[in-house]
């Protein structure tokens, strides 16, 4: 298959089609280095990104019922004439290779949207990695026209950072009945959200889930009110009944009027591209050291002596940084790294 | 409060003093330059670690007891004359600075134990930065005599491979009737685990925890077989009558002669020891690009003129990238890195 040029994947990104958009993001998800400059050049292209997107993370822990969620939400979404885009961060499939987040199949009613775009979390690599690729990919859909981005993922906190880093707006699905335990893990996520939903608020469900979400209410009280002075709200939905997602809409439209009213939008717009240089930069250290430079065969050196026993890790670690970084280590106040 | 000598720490060290042991990972754990030259010392001073302890790594969703598994472990392990320390590594403790695991007193029995050591994770930071310090402090712990070394965690996959990069041995526990979206997060951690314990199999639950281990051994008869020649073990426990903790004990010591026999110990030492010096120079990465070098500041400039829409993002990095580590992008045929 003979590579498609920039200005076709932009014509065809322009008027919407979903197989460029797709096929353009599988350039940007590629490793190789003829793909990558093809990337690069188109999403070069589709800068400045539009400020009348709207980007949506969402997160919770597995079996909180995401999949549905989102199904509900996107349909809606797309009743009211907005094109839903759904990306996915998949931490998990660091080792393993595999993807569970964004199958198709598990948002049926979504998939069948001519104007719903549903995209797997990129496979394998590090998490900086995978970010990296699916902030891209936003900016693709967003050239596509999807003006409602979706950006699922789940996790223990590394990823929600990294999503919390590319949305506007961050919506923490959770359960009714969930141990303390729970709470307590979750509450750096916690300190994230922007809308916190209750989701299986159904049957004998319902009462616990009003219950959880009173007690909730009253736990987002003690946090700090964040930068954009929005109080994060709880609410509860069912997805068998239907239950609470017009309130779901509701407060999203609130939270994106309250946002771009004082300003708030356009600063974490602006977050968003220095995390975004960040990234870029952190990636090609790694490719710097880990790859294919003089610095990376050092390095191997060093590692071959260490598991020798010919010297120790901080020793090889000195050696190397004070012959490639050099003042990096050197400086007698240094603060320890964080 | 004068900082104690270099001699001072390890000779409390070599005697076991406890309270000199927590001092030192104090230390470790410390962002203070003169802290951070004191720990880089004592450090050196604790190496080579010794071959005759084991580190075990411990691994489970919140809610599946965690405290009691290790509480009961860690008793029974001082009963056989081991001297144990726990330590952990919380990456959800990231944002809000807090930290939840480790807590002595969720281990109440242990904790009372003369030959035990308990500490919490350190907090905030990033995932590497935590992951170092707790590196560090293993081989204080070691220093000080504990030859049995606990590494507890919770996460969706960065933080077990981090804890999997400095440990003999990985136990994952589980809980039976977990749905199926949760197996499937598993996946890439059940890849990593030598031991996994299906824990709470007590009245209603001992016949699903029984049904669950079936199927457990049954799923991990498919995965490759791991470098160690080490088939996976399906075990279950109850921390409420105690049964199953013999054969965990026996499972573990299995392990222990098998890796020994095998020289994968060794092996698996050395690993250790390569991912050790990757941290180190990560770390230093980052505070060489966040810290106070020129390259930061050149950073923070860069971030100013993104935020302004004067430059592009991949402009930004492009520049930054070819000033300070010239031939890290220019290469035609550079791999995209992951």
């Amino acid at each position: 298959m003979t590579n498609p040029s920039v200005d076709d994947i932009l014509a065809g990104l322009r008027r919407g089609d979903r197989a460029v958009l797709a096929r353009a993001i599988t350039l940007v998800e590629s490793t190789r280095p003829e793909h990558r400059r093809l990337a690069e050049a188109i999403v070069e292209q589709c800068l400045p990104a539009p400020s009348s997107t709207f980007r949506l993370g969402i997160s919770g822990v597995p079996g909180v019922g995401k999949s549905t969620f989102i199904d509900e939400l996107g349909v809606r979404l797309i009743g009211m004439d907005r094109r839903v885009a759904v990306l996915a961060i998949d931490p998990s499939s660091d080792i393993s290779g595999g993807s569970i987040l964004g199958d198709k199949t598990r948002m049926p009613r979504l998939a069948g949207e001519s104007n719903a775009f549903i995209r797997p979390s990129p496979s394998a690599g590090r998490l900086g990695a995978v970010a990296h690729r699916t902030r891209e990919a936003i900016f693709l859909c967003e050239a596509a026209g999807f003006d409602f981005i979706i950006v699922e993922t789940v996790g223990a906190g590394q990823s929600e950072t990294a999503v919390h880093s590319m949305v506007d707006c961050f919506l923490l699905l959770a359960l009714a009945g969930a141990g303390d335990e729970l709470q307590g893990i979750k509450r750096g996520i916690m300190e994230m959200a922007d809308v916190v939903v209750i989701t299986k608020a159904d049957g004998h469900n319902e009462a616990a889930a009003e219950e959880a979400r009173g007690q909730l209410v009253h736990a987002l009280r003690i946090l700090p009110v964040s930068k954009s002075a929005w109080k994060p709200r709880v609410l509860t939905t069912s997805a068998l009944t239907g239950k609470g997602f017009d309130k779901v809409i509701e407060t999203i439209e609130a939270y994106e009027r309250h946002v771009h009213a004082r300003g708030y939008f356009e600063e974490r717009r602006r977050d968003q591209q220095r995390f975004w240089l960040r990234e870029t930069i952190e990636r090609y250290l790694f490719e710097w050291i880990y790859g294919t430079s003089p610095a990376s065969g050092e390095l191997r050196e060093l590692e071959s002596k260490v598991v020798t026993g010919a010297t120790s890790v901080p020793e090889a670690a000195a050696d190397f940084l004070s012959k490639y970084l050099p003042g990096s280590i050197q400086s007698e106040d240094l603060e320890r790294p964080d």
